[in-house]
C-alpha cells in the first residue's frame, strides 16, 4: 500500500469542522442558561427563541449576511450560496460565530418581547448589523477600517468585541427600549428580584458554553499557518489563557458575592466563569500568563458591579445579565489588550489602546444605533411587547400555546423571593415564611 | 528532530474516532428528547431504556450483528470480536449508527411497553433486523441488492432510510401493535393530548441531537478518499446542506403550527429541526444548495400533517412522534434524491427514483414485517404490555422501583391539558381553569 | 499552490486539544450526575462545588501542582506558568485529568460539608495530593516508584487508579470523617434512603460522562508514537474495550438489581455503566476483547454489593456512590491487568500483579492518609460540617443564599421514600400512600 501524506490544508479543515460543531453546540448552552434564568411560565418562549435564532439566523446569513459582509469588507458580493466545498466550510465556521452574537440578545429581552419582534430583529442582525461589524473587521479585504483611521490594527482574535461585546450591547439596548418586566422595579426605582426557575439548567448551560468556548477561542487559531508553520505557540497560549481567565472569572465573581453577602451565589460564580471567558476572547493569543489572571479577575469582579449598576441606576431589566457577562466583559478585555500582552507583542501601547478604543466605539456605536432604531420602530408600531395580560399569563401560553411543566408548579408565577444576584438575600428569604 | 509526516489514513481515523464520539453522544440527546415528552411517572423508564439500548445493543452488535451484516452483505462471517486495531474503530463507527436506529423505537412505545419486551426487540434489532438492512446496502461486498434488481445504485449517504427511516417504521409498527396508552383516544376515535413533563429536556435533547448529527452526516464523509483525494467538495457540501435543511425544517414546522393555531408550538419547531436533519441525511453529499431548502421545507412541513394523520386517522399512539420525525422524513428525503441533486450528479432521474423507491420498499417492508412478527409474538405471549394498574401507576415504579422526581409534582399523573402538537390548543387550555 | 504536509506532531496535538475539551466537558457530567442525586435543597451547593473545583483547582494546578508533580517525578521544578506553546497544551491535558480526580470527592460529601472545607481540601488535592500521585507514576522521569520497588512497571493507562481510584478513596475517606447526613442512619445502624431530586439529571450526567470518557481513554493514546508509528492497534483496542466494558457494567449492575428486587433500578444501570468505564480505564490498551467483558461484568456487579457494604456495614454516607463507582471499580480494574490481557502482553503474571497491587497500595494509602489528615484537621477546627439547622434548611440557602427551584416543590425536604439503590423498594413505596 502506498503511504499517502495528509496536507496541512486537510488537517486545518478537519479542525475547523470539529470546532464549528463545538461552537454550534453553544446554542444548547445558551438555551439552558437562559431557560434556567427565567420563570417557568416563559421557558418554552426562551427555548423557541433559541431554536429560531439558529434556524432563521443561519438561513439569512447564508442568503444575505455573508454577501453583505463581503461587500462591506471591500470585496465583490459573495453570498454563501455562491460557494462550494471549502467555501461552505468557511461559511459554516463564520455562521456559528454570527449566530452566537445573535442569540445573546434573547436573554436580555426575556419574558416580555413579542416573538415576532424578536424574530424581526434577529433577521436584521443576521442580514445587516453583524455583517457590517465583521465587514469592518474580520472580512476586511486589505486594511481594516480601524487601522485606516487610527493607523493601528484592531485586535480581536475570536470576537470578544465583535461577537460578545456586540451581542451584549445589542441586548442591553433592546432591553432598555422594551422596558422591564412587570413588577421588576418599584415606583421608587428600587428593584425586585425575579429568580429563574432552575439553577440546574443555568449551570448546565454554563458548562456547555465553556465546552463550546474552547472551540470558539482555540478553534480561531488554525493548526497550520498559510506558510506551513505549525501554530504551536498560538494554540498553546490560547488554550492556557482561556482556561485561566475562565477560572479566575468564576473565582472573582464568587469572591465579590462572598464579600458582599457572606455567601457564594451560584449564579455569580457561573456568570463570572462566562465573563472570564468573554474577557479573554479578544486577546487569548497575545496575553501573558499573568495577564490571563488579570483579565479573568477584572472580568469576573466587574460582573456584580455592572449588573447592579444596570439594575439600580439604569433600571434596565437585563434578565439573563447579558450585558455584564458579554457586553462590559467584552469591552474590558478588548481594551486591556496592550496592558496584559506577553513581552514583545505590543510595541506602541498608546497606539494600540487608541485602536482598541476606537474599534470598541465603532462597533458599539453602530450596534447600539442600529438596534435602537429597530426596537424603537417596533415599539412605535406596538409590536415590541406582549400585552400585560399575556405577560402575566406567561409567554409560553400566549405565544406558543404550550406549558413547559404541566405537572409541576402552582401555575401562579409571581414575583417571588430568591437570592439570585441580589444583595438582599437574607431580607428576601425572611419574607418567604410569611 | 526529524519531521515526520502524518498519513491520510491516520487523519481519516482521527476524524472517524471524533465523529463516532459525537454520534454516541446522540444517546444523551435521545434520552432527553424522549424523557421530556413523557409523563413524569414514566421518565425513569424512558431513561433506562435508552441506557440499555446502548449497552445491550452494542454488545449484541459486537458479538452477532456485525457478523450477520457481513454474511448478508456477501462476505464470510466477520464478527467484531475477530477484528483488531482499525477494524475495531470501523466497528465502533458502524455500531454508533446501528444504535441510533435501535434507540428511535423507544420513543414510540413509551408509557406502556414492558421493559423485557423492549429489550427483547432491541436484541433482535441489533442482531438481525438492522444487520440485514446494512447487509443489503452499506456492507454489500460488490453490488448492492437494490442495484442488482433495478440496475441503479441505491443512494443513502448517512442513513436517512437505512438508520432513521428504518427506526421510524419500526417504531410506528411496534406502537400500532402495542396499542395506545390508556386515555389517549376516546371511544369515538378522537384524540386526547398527553403532554410531556418537560419542554426543557425535550429541547435540550433536540440540540444535543443536532450537535451529534454533524458527526453523523459530515462524519460519514472521509477526509481523504482511498486514492489520496482530499474530499473538500463533499465535506463542504454535507456541512452546508445539513445546516440548511435543519434550519428550514424548524422554520417550516413552526410556520405550519403558526398558520394552524396562530402560535408557534415549541415542540413543532424542535421536532421540525430534527425532521429537517433526517430528511437530508440520505442525500447531503449530492443535494444542491437550493435543494437543501426544498428538503428542509418539505421535511418540516410534513411533520404536523403526518403526525395528525397517524394520530387521528390511524389512532396509533406514537408518543414521541418518531414516525413523522424519523420515518416519513427519512423516506421523503431518500425519494427526493434525483430531484434536488446538484447539476451533473444524476444522469437518469427516472432510474434513480426507481432505485430509491425500491430501496425504501425493501428496507421498509423488511423492517415492518420483522418488527410486526416480533411484537405480535410478544403480544400473544402476554409479554408486550404492562398491566393497566402498572400503566396507571407509571412504569417508573412498576418496572424500576424508582420515582424520578420524589420532591415534585402531585404524584397523580393524569391525562391533562396542554398544547403539545394539538390543534385544540385554546380549547384545551380553556378547560384548565375549570 | 504548494502542497504542504502535516506533521505527526501537529496531528497529535490537534487530537490532544480535542480530547482535552471532551474531558473538560465531563465537569458538566459530574455536575448533573451529582445534582440529580441530591435533595433539591442542596442542588445549588453541588453545582457551585463543581464550578469551583474546576476554577480553583485548575488555577492551583497551574501555579503549584504541576511544579510539585515535576519535582516528585524526579525533575526540576517546572510549574505550568513557566511553559509556552505545546507545553501549555500538555499542561491543559494533564489538568483535565487532575480536575476529574478532584471533582469526584464532591459527590461523597454532599449535603453537609461546609463549602470552605471542601474548597480547602480541593486546593490541597490540586496542589499536593494528586501531584504526588502522578509524580510517582505518570511523570516519573526515568523509572517509576512502583517499578523501583517491585521490579515491574505499574500499568495504569488512563487513570483507573491514579484518577478514579484515587478520587473514590478520597471521597470515601472524607465522607467517613464528616459523618452521615442527618436521618441517613437509624440508631440501630439501619439505613434510610434519601432519594435524589431528579433521575433525569443523573442520567444526563451519566451520558455526558460517557461521552467525555471516550476522550479520557482513547485520548490517552497518541495518534502517532514518537518514532512515527501510527498507533492504530492501540487506538482501536482502547475504543473497543472502553465500549464493551461500559456496556457490560450497565448490564451487570442492572441484572444484580433485577435479581435482588425484580426491578431494574435506573440508578444502578447508570452507575453500573460508569463503573464499567472506571474498571477498564487502567487497562484499555492491553485487555483482550473477552477481557473487556470480564472487567465490565465484575465492575458492574460489584457496584451494588460494595454500595450496600459501605452503607450497612460501614455506615458511611457516600451520597453519590463515588466509592463503588470510582474507588472499588478503579482498584478492581487495576488489579485485573494481568488476568484479562491479550496474549503476549504480560509475560510474568505474578510479577505484574504484585506491581499492580503495590501501586494500588501506595496510591490508596497516600490518598487515604493525606485526606484523613486534612478532614480530621478541618473537623477539629469545627470547619468541616455545617450546623444541623443549616443542614436541615439545605445548603443552598445557608451557603449560597439561593433557591434552586423557587417555583417547585413543597420546600419541606424530608427524608423520603424512594427506590434509589435500596433493596427495600416495595417496603418504602408502600409507606408512600400513608
Amino acid at each position: 500500500m502506498v503511504l499517502l501524506q495528509a496536507s496541512t490544508e486537510a488537517l486545518n479543515y478537519t479542525w475547523i469542522l470539529m470546532v464549528s460543531f463545538l461552537i454550534f453546540f453553544m446554542h444548547a448552552g445558551f438555551a439552558m442558561l437562559e431557560a434556567g434564568q427565567v420563570r417557568s411560565k416563559n421557558v418554552a418562549n426562551q427555548l423557541t427563541k433559541n431554536l429560531l435564532t439558529w434556524s432563521i439566523g443561519v438561513t439569512v446569513f447564508f442568503l444575505i449576511g455573508s454577501g453583505v459582509a463581503s461587500v462591506v469588507g471591500g470585496a465583490d458580493w459573495a453570498a454563501a450560496y455562491m460557494a462550494s466545498g471549502l467555501g461552505w466550510i468557511d461559511w459554516l465556521y463564520g455562521a456559528v460565530f454570527a449566530m452566537t452574537a445573535a442569540t445573546i440578545v434573547s436573554g436580555a429581552v426575556a419574558g416580555r418581547a413579542k416573538l415576532r419582534a424578536y424574530v424581526t430583529y434577529t433577521i436584521l442582525l443576521a442580514a445587516v448589523i453583524y455583517p457590517v461589524v465583521i465587514g469592518f473587521t474580520w472580512s476586511a479585504s486589505e486594511t481594516g477600517f480601524v487601522e485606516i483611521v487610527t493607523g493601528y490594527a484592531f485586535a480581536d482574535f475570536a470576537g470578544g468585541m465583535i461577537v460578545h461585546g456586540m451581542g451584549g450591547i445589542a441586548g442591553l439596548t433592546a432591553a432598555a427600549i422594551l422596558g422591564p418586566r412587570m413588577g421588576r422595579f418599584n415606583e421608587d426605582g428600587s428593584a425586585n428580584v425575579i429568580p429563574g426557575h432552575s439553577m440546574t439548567f443555568a449551570v448546565l448551560g454554563t458548562l456547555v458554553l465553556a465546552f463550546g468556548w474552547y472551540g470558539f477561542n482555540v478553534g480561531t487559531s488554525a493548526i497550520y499557518g498559510g506558510d506551513g508553520t505549525f501554530m504551536a505557540e498560538q494554540l498553546g497560549r490560547v488554550a492556557m489563557t482561556t482556561t485561566i481567565s475562565m477560572a479566575m472569572g468564576a473565582i472573582a465573581a464568587g469572591a465579590v458575592a462572598w464579600f458582599q453577602t457572606g455567601k457564594v451565589d451560584t449564579l455569580y460564580v457561573a456568570n463570572g466563569l462566562l465573563a472570564g471567558l468573554v474577557g479573554i476572547t479578544a486577546i487569548p493569543h497575545t496575553t501573558a500568563w499573568w495577564g490571563a489572571f488579570v483579565v479573568g479577575i477584572l472580568s469576573g469582579a466587574q460582573l456584580p458591579i455592572v449588573f447592579k449598576f444596570v439594575e439600580t441606576k439604569l433600571n434596565i431589566d437585563d434578565v439573563c445579565a447579558v450585558f455584564p457577562v458579554h457586553g462590559s466583559a467584552g469591552v474590558l478585555g478588548t481594551l486591556l489588550y496592550p496592558f496584559v500582552a506577553a513581552p514583545g507583542v505590543v510595541s506602541n501601547v498608546g497606539g494600540a489602546f487608541i485602536a482598541q478604543a476606537f474599534g470598541v466605539f465603532v462597533i458599539g456605536g453602530w450596534t447600539l444605533t442600529a438596534t435602537a432604531v429597530i426596537w424603537y420602530a417596533l415599539k412605535a408600531m406596538g409590536e415590541a411587547r406582549v400585552t400585560p395580560e399575556h405577560e402575566q399569563e406567561g409567554l409560553d401560553v400566549s405565544e406558543h400555546g404550550v406549558e413547559t411543566y404541566p405537572e409541576f408548579g402552582s401555575g401562579d408565577s409571581v414575583v417571588a423571593d430568591g437570592g439570585i444576584m441580589t444583595e438582599d438575600i437574607e431580607a428576601t428569604r425572611g419574607s418567604k415564611d410569611d
